[in-house]
């Protein structure tokens, strides 16, 4: 043991780790594509244990990562070598929660599917549901600035953060934003969100809280193309409809949710769209046909409205689960995020589906259509000497993304796995204006270093021994 | 002339001037409560302009401002001692407008207005609406991250702003964002938005367009006591409805806008409520009667709604012209831009009205209720002695505001008036937060130094001498 762990054991007493078990269980995240064993994990259970963490890191120079649920899809809660992982699950109460102001206070390892339970008895919501929602935790959405399918009416989790309480990377505890929805001067909090843990640790999140949804009316569109759904989606927001979400899977998509859960999507369809209409009874009630034609023009040669809500969840399972369950028809695969534009989801689908053929990998589609955020999942066979070249298949996905003026990143975050893609997203002096802030809030880069912004080792990835400094 | 002078016109030739008409027409804003004589106005006509008048500023350490229409309320664009003023009205470009996208690429010279106007043949307008719309610039409006009577729904300036070209204070240029709803990475567009000119100045601003409504539905309810017209607003709010707009005005205000434009304003009320409902026809339709019946239930002794277009332009015209129309009730007004909690309005009120007695000091309350922004309107006679007596209440206001957990500024920004209140509101530990990030992105202090964070000299109060460092 090294003495900077006995000086971590010695300032949090029987809340530090650093036998075998512990370190391997958090030398990877939900993307498995990297591991990294820590030095040591710091389970906190107050606030406090979190600054005194980070300010014994900031003295002895010692890199951390917090980590929530690990549910991160881009290597974001990896261990940084040599470094500390303090897990904030146990820091998961509801500080307060107000349904007038409709805010709510909260601890970072608070889970995201909590904080709607808590609300729901005055009828309100937390807006951002990530698909990992049942297990992600409030401080890796912010960390991540995580989207979800309803954020094409909602926004982002920045927009739903309202104010934060952050231990900076020297240890200064710092309040950012507040419960007001004006803040005064640059919206640091703001700043904060997506910065994936390079700026310090919330310790407290104050939350916006929306009314529930009066009614939902959710609906299946079957189409003979891919390419024809995503125009579908272009249409509809041009009719100036704004569906709470909508969701696009392609037949491979669709084969393995329904293997997986039986949802009842068609069996003959190569594109598959999911519109969900929300609000006011009487909204949905009048915008109800307005999409019913709408689908009908675009090419939908048929179309399904959820009779009740358990079919409403029975639609929804399908979508929710394609990742695990395009597990069934691989033994690997990888799963991207990149954005495009909406107006050009037609032509990137037509794209990577020759990218797709070209590779010789399949390509499972399942997306967010209605923000252009795509997320290819790339089938391979790690056995079969395939791995380099579903990740070189991804990499041009990326590109592709950014060519078409997207981002490498919807709501995954960049952590890991796309940092080598930032700088061609962002011009140079982009790149170093985000490095001057870095530098600013962070002058000895303790604070998640590797990850996000280009430079520095990284962790190896799964296969292979770790790189080093 | 000094010699720095004569390099900035012979790097910009004919575009810089340093006569005494010019700089006394630069020397105060739209607030008229300080003044400052600039060393030269640069009028910009092109975005290299005003790189290379920044580069020359960086290089020669003398500071600089940029302005546009100048109506800033809060001090913000009064030229810095010793500083140059770079004027961007001549930057007034739409530069691109994709109706499919929904995006629309703009000069920081365009006036507000102006971009719905170029929407409004696609369908489409730009939300945020200051009562400043028709004058005020894109440009103001991102550094003090507007607002506006429709911001209740859809948000301030920073919820429409995707991506920003941007020549930070040493003559770099750099895109914040982009055209995407998802960056990649910390909210850097966000981060700029409302930093008030110290982060540097914007060349281009992608903004976000929504549709325009269908449907509008505007309401008068009149009130035997202010108070019980902000117990309305959060009563509305919590019985689930979101209003386009929820607007008081006390009885003075309606004096003022009654004798100015006619409003038809209640002669016998103490508080006006205007709430818009606005959305397609159906969901307006429906609500119209909910809306009504709140109404009632809060004490509204008469409510009345606008039969056509011009009965509803009419509604809003006193509203829009209450800050002018106070100006015939006293020879000078401060307007205050405090935040409170929506649902702590009432409150608010009462001690607005209990320090408005005891300071002896008429103060008129106009404001955008919704959101918990007070616009108190501080009415005094400079003449007769009162100008410091006002000074003083305003301060007791914002520190109100502080205390009932709100913010000093909804939307006019902190500029000159309130930076001494800023480390009021924040700790010391958030100030040297934004104090490093300013240093980060500003190293020599030039960007609009004096304005928003505390510390500098700033320029003197109209009245008395500039005060010199």
């Amino acid at each position: 043991m090294t003495p900077f762990v006995e000086a971590l054991q010695g300032r949090l007493p029987g809340k530090v780790r650093a036998d075998s078990a512990a370190l391997d269980t958090f030398q990877t995240d939900g993307l498995t594509a990297f591991h990294e064993r820590p030095l040591a994990v710091v389970f906190a259970e107050t606030q406090a244990d979190v600054v005194q963490a980070v300010r014994l890191c900031f003295e002895s120079g010692v890199p951390f990562v917090a980590r929530g649920s690990g549910t991160s899809l881009s290597g974001g809660a990896v261990p940084v070598a040599g470094g500390v992982v303090i897990a904030l699950n146990k820091l998961n109460r509801i500080l307060a929660l107000d349904p007038r102001a409709r805010t709510c206070v909260v601890e970072p390892g608070v889970i995201n599917a909590q904080v709607s339970r808590a609300a729901a008895p005055y009828g309100l919501h937390y807006a951002p549901d990530p698909s990992s929602g049942p297990v992600c935790t409030i401080g890796g959405n912010v960390a991540f600035n995580s989207g979800g399918a309803h954020c094409l009416k909602y926004g982002m989790t920045a927009n739903h953060v309202l104010g934060l309480k952050v231990v900076l990377p020297d240890g200064e505890v710092v309040h950012l934003g507040g419960a007001s929805l004006e803040p005064a001067g640059a919206d640091l909090a703001g700043f904060f969100v997506g910065s994936e843990g390079l700026f310090g640790i919330a310790l407290e999140v104050t939350l916006r809280l929306l009314p529930k949804v009066e009614r939902y009316a959710t609906f299946l569109a079957a189409y003979k193309s891919l390419e024809a759904a995503g125009e579908a989606v272009a249409q509809i927001v041009a009719a100036g409809l704004l569906p709470g979400a909508m969701e696009i899977m392609d037949r491979l998509a669709m084969d393995a949710a329904e293997a997986a859960v039986h949802a009842g999507y068609p069996a003959d369809a190569q594109g598959l769209l999911i519109v969900e209409l929300e609000g006011p009874a009487e909204e949905v009630a009048a915008e109800t046909p307005r999409l019913l034609a709408l689908l009908k023009a675009s090419g939908a040669y048929r179309t399904e409205v959820a009779r009740d809500e358990r079919e409403r969840a029975l639609f929804w399972k399908g979508r929710k689960s394609a990742f695990s369950a395009v597990g069934r028809l691989s033994p690997e695969y990888l799963v991207q995020d990149g954005v495009v534009p909406r107006t050009r989801l037609g032509e990137a689908l037509a794209a990577i589906h020759a990218l797709s053929r070209r590779y010789g990998l399949r390509v499972a589609n399942v997306f967010h259509a209605g923000d252009g955020n795509l997320h290819p999942l790339i089938l391979f066979d790690a056995q079969a000497g395939e791995a380099a070249r579903a990740e070189a298949l991804a990499g041009e996905i990326l590109r592709l993304c950014i060519q078409m003026g997207g981002s490498i990143t919807g709501e995954h975050g960049v952590g890991l796995e796309k940092r080598a893609y930032l700088g061609e997203q962002y011009a140079e002096a982009d790149m170093d204006a985000m490095l001057r802030l870095r530098r600013a809030i962070d002058p000895r880069g303790v604070a998640n270093p590797g990850k996000m912004l280009p430079g520095g080792p990284g962790p190896a990835p799964i296969g292979e021994p770790p790189a080093r400094a």
